[in-house]
């Protein structure tokens, strides 16, 4: 006896990576991936991602349009203490409310920062806080984000959004998990995408990603079924590898790592 | 005698990263740090970048808000031969014009996969172009992108998007390529924020970026001089210099790799 399915309601977030030096190509970003590998986790599908720079109507702009959108906002970069730090500022704008020090971040710096000398005015700038903002805990280097709503304001070194997201996560409410299968094969693209074509029509509640690359100087293809059900992704993967097999693609999963 | 200044218009671009497999986690995007550096080698700056998934109304709607924010969008990913390669049908849908069979995309097509055999269905549908568009030469692997009005579409394998930008950069009239320098310290941010914002203030044409990270687990920050003149990129670096220096912060100029 098969389960009926009940229709889905997916949970979305939108990241939103706020740095002149990601769009300088200077930094290349490794929050995304860590974000939408997570987010998965807990049943919320990372839908899309902005880059904009540090600029505050940009990204209060960006900020107002996405809130909206999407059930919740990750932002990450210009939180710290220097002058191009304005996420915080723009945060507050772009909700319409003020920013002043929070008691309990003062605090919490006051503590890290033990010598007075060392707690300079940039580093208190750390502890003002969108009014109405909730405080997320920095296991790293104690400067907290906060939580505006649905926006979520981290920092933008990756071993600190680690620490924060994984402080703030149980604040999620996610739906199920997107369960994928990945499967190598040894013919190109042109080759198989017709067979791969009917195996995703007869699949409709799975979504089939077909992913060229080069390895070795010869084209390889993955090819990735995603789905929240189980015996779904299961039978849209036995259906693909024997189309595969026909096709003499010699089909190959890949463990997840 | 210093030249006066005329005002400067940058020319702006956007990026929209098409693709499931970024948003997942699972890819790693590697074109945006290639597209910035190179398209600011040609006096056009990215300004913005999005990532979106691979749902036709996602594009369109992005692609119709971002070609008239930015005087270049470049879109990557999609246009393959498999069923999840939407991105030439979202152009057409965005500019409200047809799609079909482009003859000199047929053609390049045909003579690449001599072997009528070879040249299935689905490469064929690789000849699809929006009505009105040109074609941008692959170098790499023949099936073209195409550029519509200010819109320019590639694959999304980095090699051919590296291929099908040298094809195509002499298309593109850019500004002032922006400048910058990098500097090195060994104080953390709070320590260095005051001054480093005065630093800024008597700068106002140059953008002083500051980029935490951790070297060997201790803080460490880059400081990123931009500008688009180079007597004021060298001025501003002269006078962060001495600040640095008067801070005890031992600064060290990283060289451009």
């Amino acid at each position: 006896m098969s389960e009926v399915a009940k229709p889905e309601r997916v949970v979305t977030a939108c990241l939103v990576i706020i740095g002149n030096e990601i769009l300088s190509g200077r930094t290349r970003d490794a929050n995304l991936p860590f974000l939408a590998t997570e987010l998965n986790r807990i049943g919320v599908r990372l839908m899309e991602c902005r880059v904009v720079p540090d600029i505050e109507s940009a990204i209060v702009e960006t900020i107002n349009e996405v809130r909206r959108k999407f059930d919740y906002v990750f932002t990450t970069g210009g939180i710290g203490p220097t002058h191009d730090d304005i996420t915080a500022d723009a945060i507050a704008r772009a909700f319409g409310v003020g920013i002043s020090e929070h008691p309990d971040a003062v605090d919490r710096l006051t503590r890290y920062y033990a010598d007075p000398a060392l707690f300079t005015p940039p580093r208190r700038r750390m502890a003002r806080i969108p009014h109405g903002a909730t405080l997320v805990d920095n296991p790293v280097s104690v400067a907290p984000g906060f939580r505006m709503e649905n926006v979520f304001t981290f920092a933008g070194v990756p071993m600190i959004v680690e620490g924060m997201f994984h402080a703030m996560k149980h604040e999620l409410v996610g739906g199920r998990p997107l369960l994928s299968r990945t499967i190598r094969c040894s013919q190109p693209e042109g080759f198989i995408a017709e067979k791969l074509g009917a195996v995703q029509q007869r699949h409709p509640d799975t979504e089939i990603g077909s992913y060229p690359a080069f390895r070795g100087g010869k084209p390889s293809v993955s090819l990735i079924i995603r789905g929240t059900d189980p015996a779904r992704v299961q039978a849209a993967f036995d259906d693909l590898i024997g189309a595969l097999i026909e096709l003499n693609a010699e089909p190959e999963e890949i463990p997840v790592s």
